[in-house]
């Protein structure tokens, strides 16, 4: 490899081993764990240590490199072994679009390396390193995009996590945040902390704080109160899926926001690099929605908070209309309504 | 006194000294605090041992009793002692009407009392006794009311805490939902978990199994998605306060769950007993909203959550414009909009 490899916060490919900053020990300890097979990672990925559609689609293509240890007998053995990989990985979290896009990407750069005699797991790295790039450039060009929409004073609002450990670049709807402060834009940032599990609390609140970012932590249920008196001018969310008619899947708790600020007159952003639009689901009745365990709800840190045997439900994703949404901007340009051909459009297609 | 004692689930005034059953040890310990003198009470409400608009005011009603201790040596010590608890409980929470309304009324019976020559002590405690019946007879009408409304296979949502623990009945919201039950037409009720607090998981879930009425936890985000699943046949929630106008000031999160509803066509209820009502506050804007401590967000069960030094807003209540209520139920008629001159009717204007 002539290139140098690609850092990032939430991922770094070391000697032949994949280290995964620990998001679930984050804001308190930065843990790393080291992954040495496609197993470790897809762990890593099924138990949220590493999550946002981004960073999750770039460790599973990091993950199938993993998959080759020099031991294979012949291009059949390696194949296998990287389809296994890609299959266990594919299976971890099923409503992201860019985990199964690496993964087709990877099985992709294997038939090219097999086909050409180059050697698998380079072929593999070089594959991911190059998805690691582009998502750098994506997410600068997002941010750029997304800024440009701000105006001097604004008081934005985010959901859940879109910076850095979510995407191992500048993030989606985080860069543009990033973006807007750094352009005197941005007044401050109202992070919901994202129940269940808090990313927006303990992932968001530490990158704003590392980036220097003024931001004021609220519960979810507090958006309503925040808009009514008018101290937001926008919110700013990613994307772990958008549907060729615009309907966009994301963390729960996004379409109420969405509702909300719609009621209330102020402009819904989604921040959405290509790898996450997904024309050949119709709309967000079509994309499959997560349901995690209930447990996630019903105890915190460990410690029960409701009576024992309390039923729980989990979903971990809702879907916001398209018709909601003021702009959706990608790498290729910041989209509106209609969608269907403008996502159309930026996919090629 | 000749009548019993009323024993309640949170309250209970036995032997000269109200009982306070603890909701901060709830759902995992029946702890009672025993409170003998009015800072207690006052300890008890501003640390949300008891809360809930109707279980704060009968306790502060109870707290007035105990200022007196028998060692006042004239009419006017007795007076500055029970004006003094007034004063000390009324400014423990801000936005329930009912706090000050039963201290109002305790202060009354004490001008009574002392007119009459008649013993303060026990004028006060009568005077917290005949709240107390007042109470449970205001929840069974409500409960009534609301009910009739359901049909069966209803699914119905609630948000914080309206049931026996809130109320020291048979509950506001939750008193509905237990009728509905009762008769027939519930099938089972969606929990919102009510963050930071957890009122709804901790509380509202006790009450549920208790009364044996099939519930589901959810984080208060998940409304929308189960919303827009068609999954919530009615939303049923309490108050702290209702303006003149039929503006009400509830937990927050009751704003976002009226507006999800309102867009999804789910009719949405309001359980308010009349001492709720406050035609003195023109409308929503008009009611003082609580912040309370921001480390109920940034922390979880002591530990913190979000970065140390993160800033937070911790707003306790929101207020749901009218024209979003489909019902305002008391225990004097199930009022709907336009809620003005239904409100001035039921409080005798």
């Amino acid at each position: 490899m002539t290139s140098p490899a690609v850092q990032t916060i939430p991922l770094r490919f070391i000697g032949g081993a994949l280290l995964v900053l620990d998001q679930r020990a984050l804001p308190h300890e930065e843990r790393w764990l080291r992954c040495e097979h496609p197993e470790q990672v897809a762990d890593a990925i099924r138990s949220l240590a590493v999550r946002g559609a981004p960073a999750i689609g770039l460790a599973a293509a990091y993950g199938l490199a993993l998959a080759i240890d020099g031991g294979e007998r012949c291009a059949s053995e390696a194949r296998i072994r990287v389809e296994r990989a890609a299959h266990l990985l594919g299976a971890t979290r099923p409503t992201a679009v860019d985990l199964s896009r690496a993964l087709q990407r990877g099985l992709a750069a294997l038939e090219t390396a097999q086909s050409r005699g180059e050697d698998v797991a380079t072929a593999l790295t070089l594959s991911a390193e190059e998805l690691a790039r582009e998502r750098l450039e994506a997410d600068a060009r997002m941010a750029r995009l997304g800024a440009e929409r701000f105006a001097p004073g604004d008081r934005a609002m985010t959901h859940c996590n879109s910076g850095p450990l979510a995407t191992a670049g500048r993030g989606t709807g985080g860069g543009i945040l990033d973006a807007a402060w750094e352009a005197g834009r941005l007044a401050s940032v109202w992070v919901c902390e994202t129940r269940p599990l808090l990313q927006g609390a303990r992932l968001t609140s530490w990158e704003l704080d590392r980036a220097g970012i003024a931001h004021v932590l609220v519960t979810d249920s507090s958006a309503g109160a925040l808009m009514a008196r008018g101290l937001v001018d926008r919110v700013v969310v990613g994307a772990d899926r958008v549907a060729a008619n615009g309907d966009v899947a994301n963390k729960v708790g996004t379409y109420p926001l969405a509702v909300l600020a719609d009621r209330h007159g102020i402009p819904f952003m989604v921040a959405a690099p290509v790898s996450t639009l997904d024309p050949g689901t119709p709309d967000g009745a079509s994309i499959p929605i997560e349901e995690r365990d209930p447990a996630e709800v019903t105890e915190a840190d460990g410690r029960a908070v409701a009576p024992l045997g309390t039923e729980a439900l989990n979903m971990a994703f809702d879907v916001t209309p398209a018709e909601l949404i003021a702009t959706i901007v990608t790498e290729r340009g910041a989209l509106e309504a209609p969608y269907g051909d403008a996502i159309a459009g930026v996919c090629g297609l």
